[in-house]
């Protein structure tokens, strides 16, 4: 975003994403106004930039908050869990819209996400990808830090596409575990730190060890999903819950995924042994 | 079988189905020879049957103890664990297949057990399956219990199908779990038992409770799984995990699955209320 422009509109769910985009937008001479939602963003990170907290039941003063603060493009980031609609505080255009959040809410988390900034672009907001806010974010293409996947590993990287991309189609998961070619792990609703945990529990003969790191975690875009609203992220949490269960790297798709400060990502990889490359599928 | 013909060449590996196969064949009035595998098999029901100990890496010796015990047909069922190569008790014609053994246990669990019963048949013994040899334990068309799946959850059973067709396709699991439209778990490496009881971690606006069950397993032949050695299997100890979690029932592969005592299940979701249903795809 360059500066002078109209300000982003960031509607920032939890996790370090958000964050990591308005940083980026900011470094890169950009205004940046939150709405942080409640319940799900509760971070203090936000205090550093204009804001205000609104419920996800709120998209009429959503949409106000946003044109008072001069945003004319917004973007959703950010992990948001379904609310409980019983107890969701809503304003008059939230009531109204209730019962078609319910059904998105159903159909699963992306849905739900599609669903809220569907109802930003009704408002005359436009829908902006964090690809394009904060191109600095995305996945290139080749390793980042030292270490490079061996041939078992391409292998294994290949395996964990195929996967990916055929329960991404079905708006499954977005991360598969793989190796020498055995599927260690796959996605659904747990999410993918829960899914590399597990992968310790199996048994050594399938997996890595300490001593010998085998294995790849894969995360790629669903083709299902919008990345206006939702990509794949890692960050050096990733790397060090890989390592946790004697991954020998973790390869993602290439301007479909988004690495939260590649910078600390490559250096800890480094420390760790593991590789980190972006692969064009 | 019918009376009088060759004996059946039981090749068993762990868990429930073996001897449920070997006891179906005997009330049918077949003769049954048992090879339990070392290291898999441990269970005390092959003393009720003809049998001998061997590990997966003596085929030499499997292959003449069948032909010593009259079995002209064979059939490997049950779970068989990825062997330790380096603890394996080897004959010599399992040294001079060696090689190949391992290749196929990398490429998973499947390609090990084809890669044992090919050598029988190369051995002139001929694969038979399931199906063939104990028909009584393959699931049927329709519910198997009083309980039959609602709207929500037929529509829950046909996300699961795709679901496990996509995976099954790519070799990497028979099961899944799907909640109104929400995938909330995926067998990989796991396996189903565990697959299931980590749906209870999931958070409850996404799963069934006690109050209100919901959401369905699926089980499925993977496209990739040769009928002859492993067939998805579910007992009463399945219905029991899935009513641990909440789920509101189970549904099989018709022609495509196996129960082991249809009775004790039927009996076991009746008193849960849990559905049991064999589908079609």
């Amino acid at each position: 975003m360059a500066a002078g422009s109209a300000a982003l509109g960031l509607i920032a769910g939890g996790g370090d994403l958000p964050p990591a985009v308005a940083r980026s937008v900011r470094e890169a001479g950009g205004d940046v106004f939150v709405v942080a939602l409640t319940g799900s963003a509760t971070e203090p990170w936000v205090a550093d930039f204009p804001h205000i907290f609104l419920s996800p039941g709120e998209p009429g003063r959503i949409i106000r908050a946003l044109r008072e603060a001069g945003a004319d493009k917004v973007l959703l980031v950010g992990r948001v869990d379904r609310p409980k609609f019983s107890e969701l505080k809503l304003d008059a255009k939230g009531m109204l819209l209730l019962p078609r959040a319910i059904a998105a809410a159903r159909q699963g988390d992306d849905a739900l996400l599609r669903f809220i900034v569907g109802i930003c672009e009704d408002g005359g907001l436009q829908a902006v990808g964090v690809a394009d806010a904060a191109p600095g974010l995305v996945t290139g293409e080749g390793p980042l830090g030292k270490f490079t996947p061996d041939e078992n590993a391409r292998a294994d990287i290949a395996a964990g596409f195929r996967i990916v991309q055929a329960l991404g189609a079905l708006d499954v998961g977005q991360a598969a575990a793989v190796c020498e070619g055995l599927a260690l792990a796959v996605e659904a609703a747990e999410g993918t730190d829960a899914m590399i945990a597990r992968i310790g529990n199996l048994r050594e003969s399938l997996r890595g060890t300490a001593a010998h790191r085998r294995g790849v975690l894969v995360k790629a875009l669903k083709p299902t999903q919008d990345a206006k609203t939702d990509m794949p992220v890692v960050g050096v949490e990733t790397v060090r819950k890989a390592h946790a269960v004697h991954l020998a790297g973790i390869a993602l798709e290439a301007g479909g995924s988004l690495i939260v400060d590649k910078a600390a990502v490559a250096a800890e990889a480094d420390r760790l042994g593991l590789f980190v490359v972006g692969v064009r599928p």
